[in-house]
């Protein structure tokens, strides 16, 4: 994944340069693209990570702070409720439409969600996305696949993941819909 | 469910009796309504359990028949890829993204899809859906919560469900994105 | 127009009485609907005579100073260019993609823009708009038709007339294109 | 024009040589790009082009039937009304938001558009677009600028243009809004 993201940016020079006419048109482009979609993805396994060490380095009020600064950036709580099925949430707090669930659900530390320890806080080393497919339906995108966490001690735990995206007023991406769960187990 | 939606035919009515005016002017009108979405999520309850009363009438073959009329009425394989992740599939044939993987699935009986009895004909004799949030972006909605499905001995399953939908050209919603899974089971 | 938009009022409380269960699940909604179009375009009509007065009660400066609340309220200059190509505009400055340009043409008083003097301070006393046809694309929603204005000497000037709005996240309408033309007088 | 859109080709292919690991994810792309609004311009100068060859060659009903093609293809018809106000068309008929609307202003004939006598049978030798800027929405597209049309004698007929496109369930655009006009001339 990370091997074709850095190969993405040649074409888009190689784009730029090949296009010397449109260059002169203003361009408003609220549209998504897949490369979007792939830095999303990879922007949020970053983030995960990053939120890990800040916990490492200066415990669970730094990894809460740096949380803040990750879901108003990547999730969309600022234009309504999101759609947010965290992996190891249960009933009656299965769905996490508020900002305050997603941060509980990141770092815990919050009495009103008493069963959150804080999934960020588990020390992985690795986080990746392997997608199955990809729909883009212009305003919005939606991805699903697998996404593998690597803990400490090397074990490797896979989910099972759909976002969707839409793009902001600025043009960022920003999570509207994130289901996560265990892969199914027949007993 | 039921009930809610037999009320949204009133105001309807009273809003085409409230614009003359507007009644006169020609519409294109290819965003989604919410009562789309909920009407959407009652149609496919329904499909639901008409496959399974097919299937008890007219066998696998009967039920598979009618499957496919439902796929190709309210899936969007037509369109590309679906994101389907099933609540009972498996690695490596967790996601669906083919109509063929969607119909074994439903009605089971397809050599390439081994583990799939079809999740269809087990007898439910009700589902319900349960939202906990929606979010319409134009082209495309989203919603997520519960789907709770009674079996022949009255037991109830729910599963946590993400559905997104575009419209397509004819004005239909299609599902492009299903992810459901099993409730998280902490040990 | 006005009368129909009164009337809108009224379906709409009808609409969430009727809509209980509903009213429990959050929703976040950046489809446009028909309503939001027809309230935007009043909104036009009522601005551009606002800034009339203004002109006639605070002289340029102050219409110039509510013009570009109207601009940056109603246009998306923000997103990007605009699409605009007002009614009297002229080569080589006839397309206003930039805000500047926007407010040259509804004010004047700009050397840059020497031939505005200014659309908005004409003494106009009434705006009517009357649709051809609409049509919501989901995140963007087109208008086509006449619009109507009516000089201080009673005489009214017709002009055809495109708009189209995204929904920014806010929730509120901007005009992303705008085409305005004297009709055909064929010699 | 042509120059530009001969050298987009190249980015294309070197963008699917550099994304080998992408080529394996199945991808349903909804939105519109730059590169498909640009295709669909020179498209439609090209139709207006062979209509008017059509019209030369197999006179007015060969015209006609390759009109109908056209509009078939390229116009949004099937989806609604097309907000279509043409170029040289008047009040009770300015704006075409049906088929036969457009069909009777391409190439005449149409008694119920006693008006019409063929814009594309004018014996057009060139047209080409020059774009002031362009909007992509998402699921909708809008390009602005101007239009040229060299006649038969050599004088170019230089037009203010609107279009707004949406794409289709085959992945086609459609044109679902067309505003042309003469330019303004101040007496």
């Amino acid at each position: 994944m990370k091997k074709s993201l850095s190969l993405l940016a040649l074409p888009a020079a190689l784009l730029a340069a090949a296009l010397p006419a449109q260059a002169q048109v203003p361009v408003a482009n609220r549209a998504i693209t897949q490369a979007e979609v792939l830095a999303a993805q990879t922007g949020w396994c970053k983030a995960l990570l990053d939120i890990g060490a800040a916990h490492v380095s200066g415990g669970q009020p730094a990894a809460k702070a740096l949380a803040e600064k990750v879901i108003d950036a990547a999730y969309g709580y600022q234009l309504g409720p999101v759609l947010f099925k965290p992996t190891l949430t249960v009933a009656p707090q299965t769905f996490r439409t508020t900002r305050a669930g997603a941060l509980a659900y990141f770092v815990g530390g919050d009495a009103a969600f008493p069963k959150d320890d804080g999934f960020a806080l588990k020390g992985w080393t690795r986080c990746e996305v392997s997608n199955s497919a990809i729909f883009i339906a212009g305003d919005s995108a939606s991805t699903q696949g697998n996404v593998s966490f690597t803990g400490k001690d090397g074990k490797v735990t896979t989910v099972d993941k759909t976002w969707s995206y839409v793009k902001d007023d600025a043009g960022g991406l920003r999570i509207v819909v994130h289901h996560s769960s265990l892969p199914y187990a027949p007993r």
